[in-house]
């Protein structure tokens, strides 16, 4: 059952095709976009298909695969599409929150899919109440969609719609809206989501990640510009600039952790920028240590990176268990604990004695990498060098990432030292916060590291 | 997957109750109000459940114990609750078409369940999207639900919202409505679809149907009269005219075959107006039969009517599987089709060699009972005489009900001899019109028999 | 989990075909012949196809349509079938013990299905573990399969080997035994569990009860008669005596519950047997009556021969929730315990100040009948006179029922007055013992009625 | 379905454990090995446990967590378990042929577990048979442990009828036999399975693998022997040595592929004999490469190992979807083919205009590199050598392992420079027949490398 306050904010993917020929190819297309996306949301997945004359959808919980099967998408005919997959920040989730939204207005069809997180949804929601607006859910989709309508009211230009409704909207969003016979895309002024424009014999297609573009293998175009709407119809797209002055904030986390490695996001490779930060830390590193090891799977590019600078040889010290979904059994009480080393352990052949350089992405509550120690530990590690390739997080993040509260955040609450204590390791750096530069070499557009630095690009809500 | 454009009508069973103490008990009895209104619609299962602060939900596709467990209710706690099943007219089905439909609006929370069809959908939406009102589903309940919302805005009472709201609503539509500390219930000036009142130690209990009442332990108290509003808040209700002049239309299709046979509808059994149909086809009768046979289960009651008016001894002359369920094979091409005999066969002991008077609620398209009466021959009977304990369908319905277009309705396009010959029978009889008033002797209120007669009690659609 | 101690004896259904093309249509009408035969076990279900040259087979835990579906049994391709339903006695039930049990001895495969009860299996099976047989399961198919393959051993012929296989076994069997080019059916001497031949153009069919042959459209040919075999083999069927005297003792409980009314055994139709049980209370009975109720589903049949012979008007007293399945959700501490309304509702308006004759076909514990009466005086019934239509149950079954202990029998521990009081009824009488003879009046053999008497007719183990 | 005629031989893995306590813990402890030995047999999984009156079990297709789960496991009391998880060598499978194999024979209950492959399965299949054994699979598991029973008849004692058993046994053999009170390991006297022995506070745990061993927090105590028997009874364990000469030959497809990396087996680490395997692929190659890429998951260690011989850097050049699961939609006709990108993805922004060495573990059927290699090319691999770290197939395992009949062996049917045509690549090396020995330098024992030289270590039937 679901609670009816879900938090309003999602980390999500999206993804949309324009063809020139009906059929199932869309959908199947969506398809392996969205699970080529997975990894950017697990709880719910949805695509939307049009014909031209009507649009068919189908949207549930769970994973990409449960939620389709072939069957269902050879039925799903159209030239066009849009799909979403959809992470539920506090784990209440429903088939009835996920994307995309869909309405009928006026004779029109209209398929929203979104990602990102609205800092004035409050505000804007009760703006809309107070007209007279009603909404079913608590999303910042359906918000975003009726703010849309609600301009096309005024103006009768879709285009022009969602110029104006840009204008209202505060924070993080990218989005894509589907009509019968049009696909608009947009990103907010901040750009602080990813979004990419790729082509596939003429096809637009749209993705969170270029990845996905790899997946129905279109050719990537470019991404599209914080700022940016770009509309795809009949095989036809234009640009048009949203006339909001561009702040360029693409969020850092998505190359310290939630992108995929093998996507290139405002023209930097995710792998390289990942690399790239294992070798900053390599540099300003005096340790001496027999191997480098990286936390399967976040930390293993910047452990890549840092044996290389180091010299310190990379060794795969840990085996994931591949067997592991979610379906696995919990022992709670009274029986031994399942330990960790279930879904992962040590190789003690390669750890055995050896001074270990342990490098991970992050660190945010410090209770999973606690576990991971011990593992090491138990496989006879002699000692235990935490590396970490992003700054300490000191601060919430408002923009759709699912970074808790500064009381959950174990670097806003104890010194390095008690760190090192607490998750056992016999010392402990983070990546500096002047490295960010040089990690992010190559980016196209200025970022947002609010989430170090707590200078937030945009006016966040007081209690977030 | 689903079309976008869901036909708007639906026959539904709803179920709502108030009691003084927060628990899992009002959704436990929610699911089995709703198990026993299973009948009234087996596509979709929903409940929303409030503890005075927040309101839960859950609903699904899939018959009531597909979409919850026990653990799931025991999670929903809560003193109020409201439940719908749900029957898609047209197959296409969704978890989100799913009721009962949510609202946030301005602070509050609104969750309402609803049976009927309004026949005035389209100009009702087309106003009020004119004003800017968006819709994200084709579904009645959101309609009534945003034209209440709109009238709140009004007003400010929702008593008198929901008063307003009904002046714009047309059709058939039985209601309830729920917020966090109130439950309101409304059946619309036809009562064309039922509703009635429980009660439990003091907890006011509402449900389409008496046999739900039953079902959690509930003492019948009346039916809501049509026109009429019912407010349960904090253990005292109160009754709300509407004002809208009663015009006392409850569907003769509930007694025919819709309703359960356990339910009493407007102060009439149902099991016993189905019995005096039986009866007044044998009064109008002359056939010499040797056995009367009801087809189960919709011609059971009519058959023990038949029988006893008629002195031919009345006999179980088929079997129907027990197991039979949504999950059977179908033999599709090539093999040997399966025959009806798997869900019916006939007790040849029984009927071989016997003119057998065949009982059955009504005909509407001719194909299922042909198969019947192929099973029959096949087991040896000699004669075999139809009664059908309903008039000929002529006209299709425009309040809730799944009757087909004229072009379906077999008793539209032949004869009753060529209908004889399709199915393969002796002789056939209806229920005439003139005897309705019999086999509804004891109903409270005037009924609609349009279907029959084409005399629509309310203005329709010109074509539905 | 299973216990590895399962209980030995089985109520089952079995069934088999030989037809003269090898394509997916026997294992079709195997899947159409089990799901008839359902009511006869529950727990598993199974089938195996040779096609002359391999057998192919699949059995696993569950009804019917849970352990097969179209796609599967269109590649089981053959000419030959056996089938299987089960019922676990105890509960404990494992698709390990699902039959048909699949042997290969010598390069040719053997796949056996059983109903019944031996009353010597542990001394037999001492006896062959002695001589080094070693068993995989506790149950009775394996145990005759190896003793019939040791037997062969000797003999060469498998005829022979079923022949000197059936000297053997003591109490209730019916088998059917498949190589990959013969089919064999053997009934016991005592033909305690019914078996009977059917044709459809020349193909072979066999199956526990005649229903399961009309929902293969195959014709009734006769019984297997008591210590008969039958072999049929490419299209050509003979009869080999066993040389076992015949007893005659055909199990009463299949007339009295266990058979659908379809069905036709030895000669009787068990529809009529149990209306002429019910004419026979009522020929017996004085009581004045208002209406005669059948509990569904057990007792509708005697009901109509009650109804028939007293004059009282035979009704539906009850109705039936026909979605309840196996998932029903049990509401257990706590919680207002749910009523048996839930599945079973009384018809108030039909019984409310009614002196009702209640008939049932049998009662083994009381538990149920008293819940039934409790929901029939719930809705007014002013007056219950309990009529049962079969004696009172004092001996348990070794044949291959589920007739408990006598510790569990309520009639074998309380006087008539007391079970009375117990379930609640103002008067009760069974079946007199005297009037088996005309409930069974037509049947072809001898039956054993131990459980009444206490007679068996052949030894039983001490302590059953 | 399934064919009655699996092939007899089978990948598995086992474990067992005896504690001193009766409880959940040891099914717990089973789940959590069979889940570390999942990459052994993905096809069905079961375990039994005994309590020391009775042996419970639980067993059937799927992968362990689909088999169990948590509620089931806490009823599966008792101080002992076996367990097992397998792979349906030709997708033939069943919850039929689930292991473990258990018998019930003359009041004690036997639970078998078997990992292996017999040599003379016919040849001893026919033997009992024509002793009067009779057998329900072609599994060796029923075969050993019917074995074992025959010869238990002879001598009383299990611990010399194991002994006597495995002389009749040729080929490849670990298994697990539990009583309802012992625990005894076999291995056969070549020891081409591993099986080790570990302890947790004094109880004795047995695995095919030390991973295992891992996952319940056992330590690793020792490999048990070729041609050893362990028996655990009450917390004591002693070994028997079978009397059989020992032939040492562990599989070197354990090394290669086939066991996890964390596992040490018979002294060696697997890990470490694959980076070894890497080192001298580096060492006697002299190509210039730019980066040095393993195929994930199996050539990662490997490459590790040419990497750091090469001084060529070590890259991370492809991403692996981890939402990979069993249900991931084909999209089979018509539609634009899935390419294998959705499944792995390389990552263009390492690899584009690198000349890549590609490291894999082995080529069998050369179908998956030749897709692997062309992902690479897309991504702008300027040039592509392929390096593989075991010799080229060229003969079938008789010893368990999947290894295809030479016809389908790509090394067997091309030469070298048509293999490198075929799967695209600039140039292609294997590792030399003579680097087998610094690559599993520290082994224990000697190995079988029959696959890849056709010198089988005991007699193999003509035409496996």
């Amino acid at each position: 059952m679901y609670p009816f306050d879900d938090k309003p904010y999602e980390e999500c993917g999206v993804f949309g095709i324009e063809t020139d020929h009906i059929g199932p190819q869309p959908a199947i297309d969506t398809y392996n976009a969205l699970f080529a996306l997975q990894h950017r949301g697990q709880h719910s997945a949805g695509m939307a298909v049009s014909d031209g004359t009507q649009i068919k959808y189908r949207k549930n919980d769970g994973l990409v695969p449960d939620v389709f099967n072939m069957d269902m998408l050879k039925t799903l005919h159209g030239h066009m599409a849009v799909g979403h997959v959809r992470y539920a920040a506090n784990g209440g989730t429903s088939g009835v929150n996920a994307q995309p939204v869909l309405v009928e207005f006026r004779g029109e069809f209209y398929a929203l899919v979104f990602n990102g997180s609205l800092t004035n949804a409050r505000g804007l929601r009760d703006e809309i109440e107070r007209a007279g607006g009603i909404f079913q859910t608590k999303g910042s989709a359906e918000l975003i969609l009726v703010a849309v309508l609600r301009e096309l009211l005024k103006t009768g230009s879709l285009e022009e719609a969602v110029c104006h409704a840009m204008k209202t909207l505060g924070g993080a969003y990218s989005f894509l809206l589907m009509t019968r016979n049009k696909l608009i895309a947009a990103r907010d002024p901040g750009g602080f989501r990813p979004l990419c424009l790729g082509d596939r014999n003429g096809a637009a297609v749209f993705a969170s990640e270029s990845c996905a573009l790899d997946a129905v293998d279109a050719r990537f175009v470019r991404d599209i510009e914080p700022g940016e709407i770009v509309v795809s119809e009949k095989g036809k797209r234009h640009s048009i600039p949203s006339g909001l002055p561009p702040r360029h904030s693409v969020c850092m986390f998505e190359f310290v952790y939630f992108a995929r490695p093998d996507s290139v996001i405002d023209g930097l490779s995710v792998e390289l920028a990942r690399q790239a930060a294992g070798r900053c830390l390599a540099r300003q590193d005096n340790i001496e240590g027999d191997i480098v090891v990286g936390v399967p799977d976040s930390g293993m590019s910047s452990a890549v990176g840092y044996a290389r600078e180091s010299g310190i040889p990379y060794q795969k010290g840990f085996v994931k268990n591949r067997y592991i979904g979610r379906t696995f059994i919990q022992a709670t009480h009274g029986e031994r604990v399942t330990s960790l080393n279930i879904k992962l352990n040590a190789v003690k052949a390669v750890v055995e004695g050896k001074r270990v350089v342990l490098v991970d992405d992050s660190i945010v509550r410090g209770t999973t990498i606690a576990r991971v120690v011990s593992v090491l530990r138990a496989a006879g590690a002699r000692e235990i060098h935490m590396r970490v390739s992003s700054p300490p997080f000191l601060y919430p993040c408002h923009f759709g990432t699912d970074i808790p509260t500064r009381d959950d955040l174990i670097a806003a609450r104890h010194t390095f030292s008690e760190i090192e204590k607490k998750i056992g390791v016999d010392s402990l750096r983070f990546l500096r916060l002047e490295d960010l530069g040089e990690m992010l070499r190559g980016l196209n557009i200025s970022w947002c590291d609010a989430c170090f630095t707590g200078k937030y690009p945009v006016p966040v809500p007081p209690n977030g």
